[in-house]
């Protein structure tokens, strides 16, 4: 079986050639010409998924489904990205158009976020796992739900949107407009501004040192942790217990068999997973009568969403 | 066709002959004998298939599917009742036992709280949508979510316990042990606790004089509200808002059709339906693109465990 997945980005369009398996085969890219109208974009991509068929060595009736993740407010099942703020698709039926113009019936489109934890789910982190939540920390949160292997995301798709979760009632400002929202407490953006108020607050932590020599960003926090400073660990111990009881909040109510964690900070592996691992079995609801839920860090990467993209027009 | 839904509680085992609509044709009952061995209370639960059908004018041959709500930690796929409170039940195969009495191979098991919700979601306030989140306001508070028609328990049936998860951080002591869950905020136990605290604070208001009249349990706050005392007033706005952040955070995961508030409580009809439904209109997430969300008061009462009962034998 051949599938091709499409990751639609602001900065350009990847396409994959994978197997039922999610071996990506090969991989083209292309720029995205995000303000032309949205019919045009769809246009490039099915010279691109073309493209990707005949350096496979395939016509494109071949290829057994497409799949695309894209960026924004995308009705999965109308096949309809509705709105995304850095592309100009409004309302556009990406999934009719595509059809049309690559004469395959076989054509699925969701969220990038909801792609990317198909892929990891089936693919990645979690393979052999049908039940699991995928929370990817960044600028934001982003969280994708796979259920008996299916993407749960709500009427219209509109739900999914687990870093809007409450967490704390006020609670500091979220990028949405609300307070205390899972994402205001756990983005690597809200640690960036947890790591700013202790360095102000400890002048002599070893966090201002580390950021004069080496610039200040995510990974601050990670080396002077590592270097035994207190008031690092301080709020390195409290961001993971922001993620933690959001970890918990979703298992009571998902119960999934695993959590992948993805973002750049999952790199940091073991120093941000075990504790997390802890957190989560020390505290889901009704952990002495329930299987044990494990954490993990995402494997699959930038692959993710092309992966997951194809995954969708699988079976 | 024809299906029997049993209602297991701890006073009174309900059985009742419903057709494909989830009209209940007849219902009867025995008093649960919860110190017994579970295989004891399974044999009377067959006793009384038996007796509904016969009354029915059915053999049980006759009868499509016989489904079953029970208190406690349920795995439904194993069809085994883990673990009850106040019923005998320790890793009890219901399902099984009930499947080899009867002679019928269509016996499901859920949670008494899915079984409602799923019985609400089908044939009472939720009719004709597919997906739903039920909100079970009383001494705590229990969910059901329907996703596409069926319910979402998680892996082992674990889940689905959303009155765990997290509302605010620290935040009052809930029933699990564990602080600032939404059930801590939420439940009529909370709102009892929330009105007894604004009564000794407030000794000139009303609500102390409608609590000494007619004695002092949930409906007091409402009273005293409707009179135009403005303690109360704060105090049910703020028990409303409780309610209303909870909603959204499911509003933000599931986006459901409709939420479904059941319990004592939901009885207060508009008075607590109306400024939850403007709460979670107004707080959803990407509310301005997405369909709107009911919120409606359950209607079945004490049906919705026999019917969502049966409802799970039903397709």
């Amino acid at each position: 079986m051949r599938y091709i997945g499409v990751d639609i980005g602001g900065m350009s369009i990847k396409a994959g050639l994978t197997d039922e398996k999610g071996n990506i085969l090969l991989k083209k890219s292309i720029v995205t010409r995000a303000t032309e109208p949205g019919e045009n974009i769809v246009a490039d991509i099915a010279a691109l998924v073309k493209d990707v068929a005949a350096v496979g060595g395939l016509a494109v009736a071949d290829i057994d489904g497409v799949g695309l993740g894209s960026p924004g407010s995308v009705d999965d099942a109308a096949g309809v990205i509705r709105y995304s703020c850095n592309i100009n698709f409004r309302k556009t039926p990406v999934v009719e158009l595509l059809r049309e113009a690559l004469g395959i019936d076989n054509v699925k489109i969701s969220n990038d976020a909801n792609c990317a934890a198909l892929g990891e789910t089936l693919f990645g982190a979690g393979r052999g796992a049908g039940n699991s939540v995928t929370v990817t920390l960044g600028t934001g949160v982003g969280t994708g739900i796979v259920v008996d292997g299916k993407l749960l995301t709500g009427n219209c798709s509109a739900g999914a949107e687990g870093g809007h979760v409450q967490l704390g009632l006020g609670g500091p400002l979220c990028g949405c407009g609300k307070r205390g929202h899972f994402e205001a407490y756990a983005s690597t953006t809200a640690l960036l501004r947890q790591t700013e108020d202790a360095m102000k607050k400890h002048p002599e932590s070893a966090l201002n040192t580390v950021a004069k020599e080496r610039g200040f960003d995510g990974k601050t926090v990670f080396i002077a942790a590592k270097q035994g400073d207190k008031v690092a660990k301080r709020v390195l111990n409290r961001y993971i217990y922001y993620v933690g009881v959001g970890l918990v909040s979703f298992a009571n109510v998902f119960y999934p068999e695993v959590f992948i964690i993805g973002g750049g900070i999952s790199k940091e592996g073991d120093t941000l997973i075990v504790p997390l691992q802890k957190f989560v079995s020390e505290n889901v609801y009704g952990a002495e009568y329930n299987p044990p839920i494990k954490v993990v860090a995402a494997t699959l990467g930038n692959d993710a969403g092309i992966i997951g993209a194809a995954a969708l027009a699988m079976k």
